[in-house]
């Protein structure tokens, strides 16, 4: 199946959220003993937790690797552990050249089984084709970041900003219909402006839950108000919703929160 | 010791020269099995080639990734048996923010034991901080690629240029003087350019060998005329330099013969 029909089959069934499993060993609910193992015992929880919930599960590469061989493990199984019909996207944010960025590909699209990953721009056309070239896997390019860094460039202010171009160049290089891109709910006017630069891209929107993005522009332009397959990410907002044992239905309860706000959001015309 | 002291007596010792341990199982000499073991071997028979001729290792992170957690023992064990004197530099261009970009760097500096990374800069300042915050340890960015894909964005015709912006912008970041830029030798005018702009920032300069950049450029731009503790990488032109039985003695005769090219036009001030 295309990554275009995977991508849309979810979002249509069930909706627009996607939870990124960025579990941290310091951060796991108290009731869980600090061990690897409990990593991976509490992506299942969540995994069963947010399935009825999500279109998406997104586990970010860093929080894997800085447990080394063990991590890889652990993300492995829980990639092993997200239903078939998901969309896993690993959010590694990688960008090389030549045969680093095929052998990157390979990681994760065969050893990791990912269907989409994330890729960073700034190496240009040839360092994308090994992640671009199969129809059946999605990449979504660093557009715009959530965080205050997005400034020293991506922002810099030029009649022609690097994000805009970015956005321009992805539509371009969309010819198999699996590009997505990566846009930032913190900085509204420039995701409106990223919208209008990609008038049909999946965009991957972070920033909504716990660094304060607005939803109303998430679904206004992000989702093109709700016809574009996109998807809202939530990560510490929902794995870390309680500390106590009542962690995976307060997790559920924050998806469904959120979830029922954006279809809310859905049937209104104008913002509050 | 501070990542700059210790990358300037590396140089003043052992001369320019970096090997890159992209090490791939399909490259592997004809006399080595194709097994992930041989990749450890050939790894440890690479570096005990290259020890009296280079200052630092850098493997490549796609290389070790693509074979999952089996390629990060493997990685491990190679980063264990570079001599200490030597500066490990983990290639995996890595970006991200907050905590992902926290624990990359903890992935590379203390569960593999790296001296510097490679980082993307597209993320900006904050993605930078938790590698840059260590004296210790060394950070290249990401400036001006060696592939064609460069010419997307980074050399985007631009009264200010992209790469030209990153330079400027390492030179600002460089209160510990540890910041270098990743430029390669296949665009000598940017080569040059990018020195103009950050006169005394440590380079990485890919793209001498199998890509063909100029040694002249590297040499002269590079290096300052041999002032500044720049490396030159050299990959597959020393690891492949032959298929058959000898492969560590012609892998050791290519690190000579470059580096006594470089010395060469060290002794020289203009180009032929």
């Amino acid at each position: 199946m295309s990554f275009e029909s995977k991508l849309k089959a979810g979002v249509s069934r069930y909706g627009f959220l996607c939870l990124g499993l960025d579990t941290e060993l310091e951060k796991l609910p108290a009731p869980l003993a600090k061990s690897p193992d409990s990593i991976l015992n509490f992506n299942l929880e969540m995994i069963e937790a947010a399935s009825a919930h999500v279109a998406a599960f997104k586990p970010n590469l860093a929080f894997y690797e800085a447990l080394g061989s063990v991590g890889w493990e652990i993300l492995k199984k829980t990639c092993e552990a997200i239903p078939k019909e998901k969309i896993i996207i690993l959010d590694g944010k990688r960008g090389d050249i030549g045969n680093s960025a095929r052998l990157y590909a390979k990681a994760m699209f065969e050893e990791l089984g990912g269907d989409a990953v994330t890729v960073n721009p700034y190496l240009g056309a040839d360092s994308l084709v090994p992640f671009m070239e199969n129809p059946e896997k999605g990449v979504y390019l660093l557009c715009l970041t959530s965080n205050p860094g997005a400034s020293s460039f991506q922002l810099f202010p030029l009649a022609d900003p690097l994000y805009l171009r970015v956005a321009r160049k992805a539509n371009e290089w969309n010819q198999h219909r699996n590009i997505g891109l990566v846009v930032g709910a913190t900085h509204p006017q420039p995701l409106a402006a990223a919208r209008q630069a990609a008038p049909e891209l999946p965009f991957l929107i972070p920033g909504v839950g716990a660094q304060g993005g607005s939803l109303w522009d998430t679904v206004h332009y992000g989702t093109g108000g709700g016809k574009i397959p996109t998807l809202v990410n939530l990560s510490r907002s929902v794995l870390y919703a309680s500390s106590g044992n009542d962690y995976k239905e307060r997790a559920e309860e924050e998806l469904v929160k959120i979830k029922t706000e954006i279809e809310r959001l859905l049937t209104r015309k104008v913002p509050q």
